[in-house]
């Protein structure tokens, strides 16, 4: 009779095993994916399997109701104290007798998947730099007197094949105490990053310890710092939290932080000092929030744009103001918290920051690389990072390139007469009606729209208090569809557009959209200068992705994805109509949320995102919209908004853009023709 | 006619090259030691080398005037502004054009050996783990946008062969100005220790530094820190000092600190701060000194026992006072200046303590081993390191042992009764007239025996203030060579022993060796307890030292080096009559001076040292004297001094020991027939 069949789902790996080999034993040899932190001691419970007892046509074997051993005293222990579900035991407890199917609980996967949002399949594969590791070490030998660290050391490595740890000091005035706590067990954090060759013991406590361990995964904006507090065991996001940027108080955008920089004497340290202060708190808040200690947080990645990343580091930003825009260093990053000056986590908490990809391109750009991977893309994708700055990549599998594009605030809802934030109370849509020219709208925090029974009701906690950037782009959308608008971006009037919404602004007009003013409100208007700022944004991105495909030799793109907190809200078919991004299958344009926070978060969960998305960054080609001349001609040429001849006939079947062209007062003259048409020369 | 012949004394390489070769060409082809700090650019002027001219015979050449080219523009601005020798060429500018022979001066050969002492022929191979490197950095490539960091990488990678450098923040934050200073071109310090896997920049300058960059070799004492401060290019200690260690506040031996640190929560960070403290200290008085900058200063190697290694590195030393005496870490240890919170240095100043052979045999141990070299002596040698511990060291090329013995601070001068540490006044040299039982004597600081002519006017200023550990050991000795003293270590009476300086103190003697109090100064004599405390030093060192014979199997030794600050100023014949050391031929017992010093000098000068003393710490035998039986019976029964039929005949022919015996009081009765024949047995 041959050894008992042992069969494990859900991964279906088969072997024949003899009779008493533990079930953790089966699965290592087969290479079946089943955790254990203690080494197969019964202590840490990660190793919990669920026997299946019956006939199973399917695999050819039927398995007997002893096919396991016993409960033995281990597992008796261990429902005592803490509890077994129903039908589990430890893999490493239970032995095979005769044949057997077994099924690994998705929580017992060493390489736990852990789903990056539920609207996408991208998954993450769990395999963070610092894990945790129970050891046992032998007593010390007077005779064979090697140091309490050494006999850890080797214990790792016989243990756990972790060769050549090292241990910072505070560790090392740890340790003895902690050994003899535990009795000569011991559990250790340690790290291993990609491209360290030493790994690192970054805490130790006596003997088998419980608590979960942290890392904090950090998109660094010039105008937001937000924060995800993550379980560096199965990846789940403890806390979120997200704080504005101090340094706002020294430059809105970055131009202006490097200014400060120039012209202030230590100025770029300020910026440093405050930024990390912020880090700081916004660290003890996400503790406080998931009720742990900071000391459980061990690591934290930040991406971040060229002159944030300088600024975080302590670089002076200076070059990253002139050509050639030279950064201090563009590999990744890795050092300690406290190198960066920031105490808000452990004292040994270890730093990665991902590579930059150009002096204008920054970390938060291979973030997104690494989220969104255009590089593994069978068709061409368009990636579009909306913010202050705009971060581009286009690309295949063949190659990809990347440029960034000094959109400003606009987008944003700065420098709009009636924007503000993305909060309660902001429009965030608009719909203007072709024939009426009324608008109908929502506000953030309220589903209803404006002309929907119990929206005054339902918006009277936050009142209507002005229009956030998604909002500002359906507008100006919106009034270039209702024939508002012509395709230079003048508004007509009154007259012209036959409604009294169209209000005479000086020599220009406004277009009214909501009008508080009798309960105390704001009057919420679309101005000329409105129109001007998103024409000036909408033109830098367009002009940027224009340049990458120009380079790459294109026209057109398969597909587009907006990511950004921003981009996530912006409507694909108002952001074509603007002119915003280029020609692509409306059912092509899709959000991806807060890539660069995304792949912060990947790369905090994986050490092989780490070193891949520092080959990937080497391999991108890196074009610099600063100094292309063609950039500038196509600005130029992106100023105009398509009318109704442009290829959008499925997307705008409905509603052909008018071809109306006004005068602005004196000035102005018709030169509507030119727009999308002539930016095709290119 | 084939190449040019060139032949390079003093190595006598010798090759053919084509006209026009450079120098450092040629040299570097021939693996020629030709030293070159801006990689041949004429710029640092350390490749300079003498051409000889005329005909040699012994080579077959005949050099011709013109076998060198021309003086170069380059030379002829660096003879305008720093002056070249006569005669002296710049190897990276001058070109071979005929047949030559050409010198390479001493110091511009890479590898220059320093010779440790006159006394010794002992060399160092220059090759610390900090040097300087001149590098060029290409200029930023925006199309090709590496990093400033990544770019310098590369170009030392390319000129200097040094891979994967890494830079701390504030090397990164200097780095963009000082390459735009220095116009693409800047000297920077490497770091590379004998285990660290990644070369990293301590320092970086804008273009080429001049400046020399220095190294601490410190010896961490239970009493002393005794440091000096060196010349990283070349060996040379530029300067010396000392300090008292302050933890003896806390405790004078290492045994009361532990104490200490376990009775007083905190007390061992207490200890921890004040050594860090003086070290500071220290630091800051040898630059100033020297006359350098504290910044310049780029490395410190520790050496030390185990309980101030512990105490140097944050440790609690509590493990180290009960068996089994576990270190926290017995490898090297390697850490930046500020983990161990030194800030008198440079502040990415990098330290290296060498590593602990055993919880009670430590790093000053494997200093000794680094210096003395037993483990590649053809014959047996016994290294006695000899301080408040006594390290203790026996081998050859088979086999090393080693150990550690208590032997107090008797041999310090410490708890002698007129005893005091080794300064101007105490009494370091000392006879007793077998015949008149006289003394004589001489101070430190007066080359003058004390019945030589001039004596009292020559020690008139430091006047005669007591008795140091090696007068106290010579007065032992010579005690008992006048017959004043029996085996047993029992001072006659006045009547016994004939001589008025034989002075009754209750029911023991004490010899009178000087008095001084007619002039206000002290009276100096040697009394029964000092008498104990020496014979109780000198059995714990003769002891260790059989333990470690015993374990060898031998009974007696080739040669004896005796060690330590002190151990340099002990005479070989005093303590071979005391029984301090085991037989060995006099002219065989030499003195290393502070050999665990010389250690120090030797690891910080080279990281081959420290690799090898790593590997041999690691094959040396341990002996645990606290836990040897066999220990507390040689201790025991070394306890006696020997007697006139010791085979010291060559020894002691002129002052055979005579065969005394005393009674203390009423006590006592004789046994001494015991001592060193009995100790024979083990």
């Amino acid at each position: 009779m041959s050894d008992p069949l042992v069969i494990f789902t859900p991964s279906g790996k088969r072997g024949h095993f003899p009779v008493g080999t533990p079930v953790l034993t089966a699965a290592r040899q087969l290479g079946v994916d089943l955790d254990s932190v203690c080494g197969g001691r019964g202590i840490c419970s990660k190793c919990q399997v669920s026997p299946s007892y019956g006939e199973f046509s399917k695999h050819g074997v039927t398995v007997a109701d002893d096919a396991l051993s016993e409960w033995n005293e281990v597992e008796a222990r261990y429902d005592r104290v803490r509890g077994l579900k129903e039908g589990r035991r430890l893999g490493c407890q239970a032995t095979i007798q005769s044949d057997i199917v077994i099924d690994v609980p998705a929580e017992s996967q060493v390489h736990r998947q852990v789903v990056r949002k539920a609207a996408s399949d991208r998954v993450i594969v769990m395999d963070p730099a610092t894990k945790l590791y129970y050891v046992t070490v032998p007593e010390p030998d007077m005779h064979e007197p090697l140091g309490d660290f050494e006999r850890l050391r080797a214990a790792l490595r016989t243990q756990w094949e972790i060769e050549e740890v090292t241990a910072p000091l505070s560790i090392l005035s740890k340790l003895q105490k902690a050994l003899r706590k535990g009795e000569w067990a011991v559990t250790v954090a340690v790290h291993r990053g990609h491209d360290d060759s030493a790994a690192r013991i970054m805490e130790i406590w006596p003997g088998f310890h419980e608590d979960r361990i942290f890392g904090l995964a950090i998109d660094l904006g010039s105008t937001t710092i937000a924060a995800h507090l993550t379980d560096l065991r199965n990846g789940t996001v403890a806390a979120s939290a997200g704080v504005m940027n101090p340094q706002i108080r020294f430059g809105e955008d970055l131009m202006s932080r490097v200014s400060y920089a120039m012209m202030n004497p230590g100025g770029d340290l300020e910026m440093t000092r405050a930024v990390r202060e912020a880090i700081d708190g916004l660290t003890v808040e996400l503790a406080q929030e998931a009720g742990i200690s900071p000391a459980q947080i061990l690591e934290a990645v930040f991406v971040c744009n060229p002159v944030m990343h300088h600024l975080l580091l302590g670089i002076d930003p200076v070059e990253l103001g002139q050509a050639p825009f030279a950064l201090a260093t563009s590999r990744s990053v890795s050092v300690d918290a406290t190198e960066l000056g920031l105490h808000g986590m452990n004292d040994r908490a270890r730093v990665f920051v991902l590579p930059c990809i150009a002096g204008h391109v920054g970390a938060d750009a291979a973030a997104v690389a690494l989220s969104e991977q255009p590089g593994k893309s069978d068709d061409l994708v368009l990636v579009v990072d909306v913010g202050t700055n705009a971060e581009i990549l286009l690309g295949d599998r063949s190659r990809v390139l990347a440029c960034s594009s000094p959109t400003g605030p606009a987008f944003e809802g700065a420098q709009i007469s009636s924007g503000q934030r993305a909060a309660p109370g902001a429009i965030e849509k608009i719909e203007i009606d072709p024939t009426s020219k009324e608008p109908r709208f929502r506000v953030i925090g309220c589903d209803l729209w404006s002309d929907d029974p119990g929206f005054d009701a339902a918006t009277a906690a936050s009142g209507i208090t002005g229009i956030c950037g998604s909002g500002i782009i359906e507008a100006v959308a919106e009034l270039r569809i209702a024939g508002l608008m012509d395709a230079r971006g003048l508004l007509g009037s009154a007259e012209q557009t036959g409604t009294p919404r169209m209000v005479a602004e000086g020599r220009t007009h406004s277009y009214l959209i909501h009008d508080g003013t009798a309960d105390g409100g704001p009057r919420i208007t679309v101005t000329q200068g409105d129109i001007r700022a998103i024409q000036l944004a909408k033109s830098a991105l367009y002009a940027g992705a224009r340049l990458l495909m120009d380079e790459r030799g294109v026209d057109k793109v398969d597909r587009v994805v907006l990511a950004g907190a921003f981009g996530a809200h912006i409507s694909p078919k108002h952001a074509m109509v603007l002119g915003m991004i280029p020609d692509a299958p409306l059912d092509k344009v899709t959000s991806a949320g807060n890539a660069a926070g995304t792949g912060a978060r990947i790369a905090l969960c994986s050490v092989a995102a780490r070193a891949e998305i520092e080959q990937t960054v080497r391999e991108i080609t890196k074009v610099e919209t600063a100094i292309e001349p063609r950039f500038q001609e196509h600005f130029v040429n992106a100023n105009a908004i398509p009318h109704a001849t442009d290829p959008f006939p499925e997307l705008l079947s409905h509603t052909p853009l008018p071809d109306v062209s006004f005068n602005a007062g004196s000035s102005g003259g018709s030169d509507a023709a030119g727009g999308r048409r002539r930016r095709r020369r290119a």
